[in-house]
């Protein structure tokens, strides 16, 4: 698995991958493991290597919305863990058995502290990110105003 | 205006900020004057000083959704500029006659290049803009979709 098919180390060089494998560490979890939960201290991001993992947000106590599942080596997921007021937006469970690469948190911020190149190609990853993930979000909203207005004008 | 006060540029020091101002142009609009248009080349970065500029997307060729309004001086807009793909994800429109300070992009590219730690800053700050307003229209999507299952289940 090459580590540049993760959004979030897209441009890296070949020598800055291996420091971030050096700094990685592979585990297993089973299916129905919850890595963790909206809201949460985001301690560190994850990267798949083998199996599923759902990533979801509640609408109130009971009812989850799934927003994307993580099924490509190389998908990555928990990158609010990098930005204030780094808390994990979403919750991720394994929706299969899983084996991921985990970095913590405060090994990957030294690292863009040192390495400048590698600091502004992640943070420019993880916006450019989350502002795809926006536009997407806005277009789900537009579709839902669509459906309102066609019913009020019927 | 203390720059400090635009979200892009939180945490920068008094000699950053100068920087900045040296690379900025300042320039006047007219009330229902376009900015920019969603989906166009961001070409430069707004620092509001006086008026308001409203952000707004399309939903289908008439429908406007409206977004925010920037009206404190210091708010800011236009930061896709700076992200992949570089384009506007909002369109801008004055709804008052407005004074704003303008940056290019490339000339702010540039600083991002050279001041490693301005470098970060910025794109940090940015990646946090974007999560905030992905949360906040996962949201709005949330309500949506309680209104509809209420609905069904009346």
């Amino acid at each position: 698995m090459q580590l540049s098919s993760c959004y979030l180390f897209k441009g890296l060089s070949e020598l800055q991958q291996e420091r971030l494998i050096g700094i990685s560490r592979e585990a297993m979890f089973k299916k129905g493991r919850w890595l963790y939960r909206e809201n949460e201290p985001g301690e560190r991001i994850f990267i798949l290597k083998k199996g599923a993992v759902e990533l979801l947000t509640k609408i109130g106590e009971t009812v989850e919305l799934p927003i994307t599942i993580a099924r490509s080596p190389g998908d990555c997921f928990g990158s609010p863990a990098l930005i204030p007021p780094y808390l994990y937006s979403l919750s991720a469970r394994c929706v299969e058995d899983s084996t991921l690469l985990a970095i913590g948190r405060s090994d990957l911020q030294k690292l863009i502290q040192q390495d400048h190149e590698l600091g502004r190609a992640v943070l420019s990853n993880i916006a450019e990110h989350f502002l795809g993930r926006l536009k997407e979000t806005r277009q789900e909203l537009k579709i839902h105003f669509k459906t309102l207005f066609k019913s009020i004008h019927q």
